[in-house]
């Protein structure tokens, strides 16, 4: 089975405030900070990573369409407030029928009872939480390994 | 009672890649052919049918407030993911107390838990659901024989 | 594919009553004027529409026990309090694997709680409610236009 | 402590139709007639009082964003049907760490029940509902005499 | 306001083992004896008492029916076990839009949780339970007394 | 077995306000009048019927003690607004082991969801809600034809 | 105690359809040959087994009420679709007082949730389910095996 | 419409405390130092101001029946602990049929989840919580501001 | 840290009647036998004990208000029914933040399910139930070991 | 399909006290001497019968890994306590994939609401419950009668 | 009746951590101190106090298995974790039929809300906690003065 | 801060057959191929790596237990069935109070609803799940990344 060429990794809202917002949930590093190494983990790997951060729920449905007409093969999703209440969302992560690894920076289980459920989690291959920024290089380099199957059909 | 003259029909998010997303739930059609038939199905009649999509709930809450000052009589809806998610939607809708129709193109009686709550099926004249795009053309069907009270005082 | 050459529409308990109880809900209309339009619209179309009201729950599910025997293709139903209560009702139709429609003269989802529950909607095909008698032209519409698959499988 | 010298104004979705959307439960003032005393208000007590409506749900969160920036005190803010739905406006706001008083033009607790949670009572300083546009003014009234901890660090 | 002319009384399933069946929830009396008495207590009073007893859920449902054509007033009811499942005998007896009392020869309340529900007791005038065969008698002497309104619109 | 020699008539908060409080619910009556035709009824059988109303739990809770003392055999409690709040109530009546019947003016099936939860009703011999006045009657009537078993041993 | 001398072999409703409905729930055998075989082991055993199957509630019942007069010691019973639905049968079978195993061909409890509930269960002396046709087989054995109490009371 | 010539401010159980208790949740003054203040309130615009504090449920529900003989136009009430357990005075203050607001002193949004539940707010004009004493000035500018209909019919 | 000097002993409601009311509950000793005993136990640690019982929550509340300014170090409390249904005796004695015990002379655990919450339990030091009158001596051998702390502060 | 040649009957927790505990629930027989009419049925048909009992979750654990080796063909299990509690139980059995009848001497459905979850009953072919030791029987004749399917590939 | 001569105090999971583990759930004793103590207070009434600690659910079971073939009279039991787990050590507790009391160390009311649901306490005699060490002493200091029934028959 | 200088890796019940059991939910690599990478990885780090899996919960417990003594700094756990059942292996994590990251091979969220519940989540540092045995890996690389606090507080 062919590897992965390309990875999306899409941030949700609020997220532009990294190192600002909560630094006991979320970490004091900024996104940019933590997207420059993501970028840089997929060159070294010769993998393209994309990444997209919007407060926007449609400019993140949007950008999830635009990926059945690029060549994305995979997709890293914190999906953050949206995780919990945006069907329209889910909707488009699971119309495109692209494989996702979900990320929470913070440990959503151990938070107000309202994070506990994900429209997302039952579509995903697998979810990270608590691990902070770390999170997002382990869901990356599961996706460097994954092999893209020919007729893709995750159901 | 006087006729409906103009029929608004709205598509919430997602539904710009029918005929691409889950044809199992969703049919094959594309929406641009169903928005043709209904704008047709209108002319035949002589009622303007109006249709609009946005993945954005702002177009379509600021779509419905719009009604206000058009001559539109009576909306079709598809609200989408929007269906179990936005208050904001149902809110605009309860508000400029037009008739409306609620119109799923798959059964969501059939689907996730999540699917079966509705923001929008008490305020509406009637739902159609799981009849693919022929749900919409019953819809408009019945709009077109509405008949407009003269003090519109939906509840 | 096959058309559908015979529809039978069932009507539950209470529907005798039509035009007499509750028209604020169900309409004004009586029973035997609904069925005897949609007789003649499947007469147009050159398809047999048969209809069959009951109140005892055995008769509607003998009724269905029977479509095994006759060359019936769709069922249009309306179960009315049987929606909520009879699993027999429903056993029965999915015994005999026939596709049907769901039909509700009234807006179920805008009355009391007990009515939001269908032990038919999982199994239909799409479901019509709260757009009065003309729901069950609606439904005979779409059975007319339906294709019988060669095996029928439906889960 | 020193006193407050600027307070953001909020005001969520379809509150634009004040005065147009049913007056039983909203009143018959237009915003902009509310916004003009408000501003008033502040002027009398030489604190700036600056209003935003929006029915787009990443503007509110871009403006509550950009309270970081500029020199906001204390938020009034009215969430209209975001109260109910949205999680990213509620990150938004506990992510900025501005006290805040939450208003409602209607009395929620007389509504529906979907009304009766809100993802942002918790958070706030304190609630004040059903008493009209003048549930604007009392929350104004306090934030003007609130003391900005030094330190603030609204848990 | 004229007084009730004609009371019907209607017995659910099993009531016909009066007598025989679980003595200690339903005492020792036979139907026929109860019957007897509220047939003299309505003829003491010039008011025609009619009972009628059955298993079977439509033959109480078309009685119900019936009373849109004879001249009954007021109907007393105990649905039996009929009252925990029967969603179409309650839609018949609030399609007639005749007052009734429903009585239960036991105290429902110390039975078993499913025995709690009822779906005929938010539609009723009022409801007799646990006072054995005298509830008959407290239901009839209530509907002896019962004003008949002028236009009845029970909601 | 004996018959009754004393009933004890009880009635809980705001009844004092009969004829004035919500007649829709309570009817026109005052307190002062049915309680006159209760005691009348058991003067004309010979029977001790004593009245009591309070607005104090620990009033209702202490009088219901005193039975204990004087030859009170039979209750005929309206818990009112108690009847959804006090286990001390309940605790009390279930302590003395005297039979009762509870009562209310109004259905209480047909209003708010806390009404319809008693402290009481698994306890009483029967209830009666709906009849108004008339309610107090019929349990008063059963009261008057109760026999005292020898050894009371209500569970 | 003496031996059972007859039994009573109930089928609910649909079960006439056995070896044409959903065989993978139900099994290819039908009826009339299960029956056979249950009816020639009780000949064996010198027990008469008496067989009946109906689609109506009331036959069901009435076939109950019946065993007080024959001399059924016993009863299997597969309620089928009213094992969920019906009290009126619960207490038909809970009011003549007979020793019951209740028996499904297939195992509820790996199908909808709304079949994990039974009326029946609480009160049978065993269940049998999954098992298909040899269920019936297995309940019978043990009810040619039963002792009947000579004063039965099964509480 | 004629305004407001009396006000009753009613202060539950506990409140007599205040200043003692807690003061994180309820602050440091005096509950006769916020009476004075509100007395004085009324006096500059000319309205009799009454103040009520009990911990006796029956001395708060006797209160309010007194309304209906004193010239009482609106209440403003704190039921403290009573807010969540007192049926009896809900009824009462359902019962006189004057418009009231609630008021608490501390969020109780963001206290235990029992606090969440109110059986006033469904019954009230408003409710202002969380705003420290400050909620009974809010609550008491806008009960003297409060227009008195011709005939109050407060549902 | 300073050992306690004096412990108060609170009863609810229907504890007087201890030695009458259902003693298979609560044993059959009397009241003043259970005080005396627990007096005398004090008496020989040097420790005053004074016991309280009421009918009446008021009461039970004021006299925890009391322990403010008399010498009170611990509480023993029997909250009875109060346990169930009193926020306000709850937020009496978290007002005046004294250190307690929670006594049950039954196993509430074995009875009614709404027994089982307790607005007392989490904030009490601990729990003896079931124990009979023993638990109020095991309660206050508890406290007569009871280290003061400086500075009360129990969250 | 060839027939089955060894089954292993797995007995839980406190099963070896048969005989002792409460034989109301689970009849007087010891576990030895309903092993040994097991190993006897299973001899008679050439099918070697393993009968195995543990206290230990582990070794029930390890017992079924251990039919991966040796030619167990059918599990019949009564978990007994770890009917309700062990997943890891389940997940062995689900894991060896053996297709495994469950028993339960006692009628679990009229016993303790925790005993009504099973966390085997929706992988099991059947249950069989309340018919005492004879239970095991039918379950091993059911086992004796199957028929492997060559693949085993219980979902 | 015979007094106590043997008392079990049985110890769950990770209470060998006594002194270790969260010390401010748990206090600093270790358990042997405690243990030491117990057997002492036995020693000076002439009874035996054995003690017994595992982190193993089957040895906690098989011990109490164990009871019935040694004089032990009562159990004193800390399930600890077990208490909220472990079906099987209930069955046991319930099997051998000793009376028994529940002990917790800390204030199990006070924490999680899974540790708010026991497997034993509607089994036991009573049950203490929050009390520390303490606790145990006080649950000997009741099995100690304990009367051994004749024939023993804790439902 | 000091790194990590050895990593315990636990796994739970049936994990040792991996390879063998479901592998659409585990994968088809070996527990010991698994611990030798985890280990080699460990090595390459200079931090000891240590593996034990064990279907007894008594041992896992032990083993977390022994890390008080060890100098165990961080541990790796995959609960597997124990996650959803017990609070014992919670306790004893808890109670040793070290750092630990939750790992699950498949993907829980998407399997059976009980699988939706951890006792582990809330105390953990994160989670990781349905990305394979990589998850481990995973996990390993933040374990020795991690600093560990001087003072380890955990709460």
């Amino acid at each position: 089975m062919p590897k992965v060429r390309k990875v999306l990794v899409l941030h949700g809202p609020n997220l532009n405030l990294l190192g600002v917002r909560e630094p006991q949930h979320y970490g004091a590093e900024t996104l940019s900070t933590i997207n420059a190494r993501l970028v840089d983990l997929g060159r070294q790997r010769g993998v393209t990573v994309e990444v997209f951060q919007s407060n926007r729920e449609y400019e993140l449905i949007e950008r999830v369409h635009a990926t059945l007409a690029d060549d994305t093969d995979f997709i890293v999703i914190n999906p953050a407030a949206f995780t919990h209440t945006s069907v329209a969302l889910r909707d488009a992560i699971s119309g495109v029928k692209k494989p996702f690894v979900e990320v929470h920076l913070s440990n959503v289980h151990a938070r107000e009872a309202f994070r506990h459920r994900s429209f997302f989690s039952d579509l995903a291959v697998g979810v990270v939480c608590g691990l902070g920024a770390k999170g997002y290089e382990y869901a990356l380099a599961y996706a460097l390994d994954y092999s893209v199957p020919e007729a893709p059909q995750q159901a």
